[in-house]
């Protein structure tokens, strides 16, 4: 049992059954869960949250995930730390910094995965599988061992060799592909086609962005039930972006915290920032740029949820930055020294 | 305000105030926190413990730091995962994994340091130190930083660059020592009387041990608050084998749980085995060994602690073994592939 009732097209509305699909069979728009709300209120109430596990399972009411599906690595409940240091050298009031290297595979990709890999298995898939150059793949090889399935990861054939001992180790079959990384994706877009292989950002994409939800659940539980005022969140698709501010949402839809305006702010690196300079030109139209920072994880120039990005921090009143590698290097430095938090 | 009394002689059981000492001043003995379980009792409660936060910190009132002074990473509330899989392959009903690579620094020093670093806060020390060669000197540096304090870090000159780069993102203070493993401990042992500093590991290391009984609290909990039938525990000084047991046995006799045996088992490399190979030979005469593991947060050749640990198995009808290097790795592997955990 979940309360997800169908897919729905976020560019036409066009609705669709829960299926393992990415895009719009009308107008090849983007796909999106819906759930029936109406049926969750009064069911899925602070109590019954708290009364689940320590996991980002204890949100499965708002994934469409059955229970008896869920692969539990124990994702998620990673610590929100009130950052007094970090807050005094930048001359804020109040910050927080949610540590979500603390996973499993020490990624946020755990959230996603885990919702993926569950759908997948709802939908009888054997075989789990992505396209990565790093922190997904683990994630990918790493719940498809404990959900008992196989996994293929598909890697650049110049990756080296660190990158991927990593996820080897979990024992998926690791594909090099004599070609770059989007050659890689397209290859997997192909395969998705073709066989009965769950790709976690293709085929059930619309599940797997689902997962990211929970990022903006936890932080407003642990907040004490209350919003953020403003919110800073990296931007690689924009997906992240727009569903964490989502599931805030939804938490004031369903009387679970108060109404309040949260101000989403997206980050990205300037050698990868097609988003942020859409913003900054103010306009809806993005341009998509050739990657190069050493932000690799977030260095996608052709953001698939940009468009929707800008639309949150237009309705948000956010908006977009960016820095220069140095200023990440600096920056790593300076969450570790005043905070003691290594992130990448 | 803490529950804590004073400092036992394990040995001797002289008595001595809560200072940063860590042998007995009349037989050298080590010394051991004392706390008053009968104030304790009805005012530490389940129910007191699950409203605290997601982190060790739930139980403070068991640890020897006053709320004021904690120093909080967000350690701890690591997952409890049931392993199906793993128990199939091994023939077992019923298993469980405590991943404890899902701390802020990814190992389970971060819950002796934490205590460690809270504990030296109260005291007034300005700089938190120890030796290490690796996971130990992260989680030294990243709770000072944290705590606004200095750090030190004493390493033997001819560890490799890896295991110091990801302490050095913290900005401690890294001393390298012209000499082995020893001599770096030596001069700590001899530095932690002459300066005002904390050494996590020397004259903090009572506060510091006591960290470890999180594991015990944190598992029991998790399992539904009652306590495991056998609980098998990596062994290097034998502290956190101890410890663990010590920390259930608290519970039963705070009423938290029933009272129910715990057969205590413990593991060594095969190439550092001498609490295994003490156990083995029926002896409580354990023979120090010069270490030769690829496992070498566990290589510690003369453990501190080893006789405790021999008497902890004794008095729960546990024992001890030892695996080879090889077996180490194919281990890792079968943990990973079984289970998606990947773990030293």
């Amino acid at each position: 049992m979940t309360y997800a009732t169908s897919l729905v097209c976020r560019e036409c509305g066009h609705e669709t059954e829960l299926e393992p699909l990415n895009a719009c069979d009308f107008c090849f728009g983007p796909l999106e869960v819906a759930y029936d709300y109406d049926r969750m209120r009064g069911n899925v109430t602070r109590e019954s949250i708290q009364n689940g596990p320590r996991s980002i399972w204890r949100y499965i009411d708002l994934l469409p995930v059955d229970p008896d599906f869920a692969v539990d690595l124990g994702v998620g409940n990673t610590p929100l730390l009130r950052a007094n240091n970090l807050a005094e050298r930048l001359g804020m009031r109040e910050l927080y910094i949610k540590n979500d290297t603390t996973n499993p595979t020490w990624s946020f990709k755990d959230r996603v995965v885990a919702v993926a890999s569950s759908r997948a298995r709802m939908f009888g898939f054997d075989t789990l599988a992505c396209a990565s150059t790093g922190n997904l793949a683990n994630s990918v090889a790493a719940h498809a061992a404990r959900a008992g399935m196989r996994s293929v990861v598909f890697i650049p054939h110049d990756l080296e060799v660190g990158k991927v001992l990593g996820s080897a180790v979990y024992n998926p079959t690791i594909v090099s592909v004599n070609g770059s990384y989007d050659d890689v994706n397209r290859l997997c877009s192909e395969l998705a086609d073709s066989r009965q292989w769950a790709f976690v950002n293709i085929n059930v994409r619309p599940y797997y962005g689902e997962g990211s939800r929970t990022l903006g659940f936890e932080t407003v539980e642990q907040l004490g039930w209350r919003a953020p005022e403003q919110c800073v969140v990296p931007m690689a698709s924009g997906a992240l972006f727009t569903k964490i501010h989502k599931g805030m949402k939804e938490f004031m839809q369903l009387g679970l915290i108060d109404e309040a305006p949260v101000k989403m702010i997206g980050a990205q690196a300037a050698g990868c920032s097609p988003i942020t300079t859409a913003f900054q030109n103010d306009t809806m139209n993005i341009r998509p740029v050739k990657p190069n920072t050493i932000a690799k994880s977030l260095a996608i120039g052709n953001p698939a949820d940009g468009y929707y990005a800008l639309k949150t921090m237009e309705e948000t009143g956010g908006g977009a930055t960016s820095c220069t590698d140095d200023q990440v290097i600096e920056n790593i430095k300076l969450l570790a020294e005043t905070e003691g938090v290594f992130a990448e």
